[in-house]
């Protein structure tokens, strides 16, 4: 049955009766502190404000830029779709709480296809907290999804701007495996079976590093992103905004060995420059850094350092010593 | 100079220093009593807690679908693309207050066109109090805005859900003028020229009623909704959120007087079924509704009452006792 069969009113009660099913409780899903007064429905949510610093982020995708239904099944699509704004909020120390969902689809999609992509979005919203609590659904010759998404954090948040030159950066996990992952499918490579499993799924199913997020923020780290674009491209973007340089060793780069048993040759491309790892890349003094490192999970690693140099500027320096600018000054969406 | 030309970052460093210049005073425009902790430009918005209940809300437009360009320009998308979020904090009686904007651009968009619409953006944003702290910038074959548009209230929210048998229906101003004015443009009609720049203004320009909503919420009124698709469908549509239907009498619809000289023979139609005229529509005890309507702007009337009934219908009655059932169960945007 397509949309045009079921009509948008018929779509949106069934996507907000899955919705509202999923809380727990009397009080719509007190096990994740949620205090909604008014849910899905009315002309907006609204809820009872929390004691805390409110974080507030919204993330995009169109079909055929920033995905294909080929690549990324709809149960995907929708997990992906919350955990890239998911991982915003992490990157500022915080926890994700209320979701607002915008479809733009064409008359002719499935209705049961929408219903699998709202599956993943409460899948990875029942692991991480997140209710969502309405949105927009309009017609649109391309498929798009829009979540705007708020957090809460107590605390000051960590920001790109508060590198300091001597920090070391670091990140908090394996670098790569998505854009791995997306390459294997999309050039239709060979790989043994292990490891094109673990690459497709760090590619469809990331997991936000939510309690990494909270754990850096707790032992003091001021200074933290997310990397979505790519590690050149958004510590060239910290750098920027803080008005510095990095230096990082293509060494200490962190490659899971089924990135490396895939692509033996250009593994560090797709560490540097694959996109959509949702892991955090984070600067600190020496010793904050080292201890954080023993709590983080397997893959974290200290990489370079920040330094003194033009602002956004990013080298790779190689185990031999060879020096390479890769901070490509923003990639560019438009280009 | 188009997207393509000038890059992602050219234009969101652009935007955002439009956006930012507008704040006034050394904390972030402190005359709204904005709590900025982090402006736009980080991984997300961060803000101080108020002491409320918090609303959210979101609302998407397509070119080709929502708007064109001959018939809104665009500032006035602008200005449109956040009205129609602030109507809707308006009908749950709440003040507006922070909102990300999302663009869904084709690379060969015009830089100068999206800092017009930037334009009207700020210019409602600065009437309204409300303050665009980020958003995300997607390429896209299709021009699509999507806010997303936090608010806050002190007290309970005005809902959809809490209308009673025996209400007086009201709104708040004249009805139809917006659909008036864009019918106008679509068809080319002749219209005396006073008339026609009225109801394209008020296509092009509708001022949300936030003023009237917190009137209305601290007078007492418990349900509200604002009139974004047509009396007869929203009106529909708070009955069927309560349970219950409504008759409303055609002679007591309040029609501006332009609008009756440009359509004498349909305005009625314009007044039913026009769209995005932005004012409330709420339900109350006849003591309340006497008490509010000499406060609220020249238009403003009840119109009929809310009765026991099939769910959701509504029902017209002409001025010889003629009924008819108006209701549509919900206009359909993808029929």
């Amino acid at each position: 049955m397509q949309i045009r069969d079921l009509g948008e009113f018929g779509l949106i009660e069934r996507l907000n009766s899955m919705v509202t099913r999923g809380r727990r409780g009397p009080d719509n899903g007190a096990t994740h502190n949620f205090r909604l007064l008014v849910d899905t429905g009315d002309d907006t949510a609204a809820w009872t404000a929390a004691d805390a610093t409110e974080l507030f982020t919204t993330d995009t995708v169109v079909e055929g830029i920033h995905f294909t239904r080929e690549t990324t099944p709809w149960p995907d699509l929708g997990w992906k779709s919350l955990a890239s704004n998911i991982s915003d909020i992490a990157a500022m120390g915080g926890l994700p709480l209320y979701a607002l969902i915008t479809l733009g689809l064409p008359p002719e999609t499935e209705v049961a296809d929408i219903e699998e992509l709202y599956r993943g979005m409460l899948e990875i919203g029942e692991k991480y907290g997140v209710a969502i609590v309405g949105g927009d659904m309009v017609r649109s010759p391309v498929i798009f999804i829009t979540v705007a998404l708020t957090g809460v954090r107590t605390g000051s948040p960590m920001l790109r701007t508060t590198a300091r030159a001597g920090d070391l950066v670091a990140v908090t996990g394996f670098l790569g495996s998505s854009g791995g992952g997306l390459k294997l499918m999309l050039e239709g490579l060979a790989a043994p079976e292990d490891a094109a499993a673990f690459l497709r799924e760090a590619h469809r199913h990331p997991h936000p590093a939510v309690a990494e997020g909270q754990m850096l923020s707790q032992s003091g780290v001021l200074t933290a992103m997310d990397v979505s674009d790519g590690l050149a491209d958004d510590l060239s973007k910290l750098c920027l905004a803080s008005g510095l340089a990095a230096r990082i060793y293509a060494d200490q780069v962190p490659v899971h060995p089924y990135l490396r048993q895939a692509f033996p040759d250009d593994y560090l491309e797709s560490a540097l420059n694959g996109g959509e790892d949702y892991l955090l890349l984070f600067t600190a003094p020496e010793e904050t850094v080292k201890e954080v490192l023993p709590n983080l999970p397997e893959g974290a690693a200290s990489i370079g350092e920040i330094v003194d140099g033009p602002a956004g500027q990013v080298t790779l320096v190689s185990p031999n010593g060879e020096e390479t600018v890769v901070s490509r000054a923003g990639w560019d969406h438009f280009g």
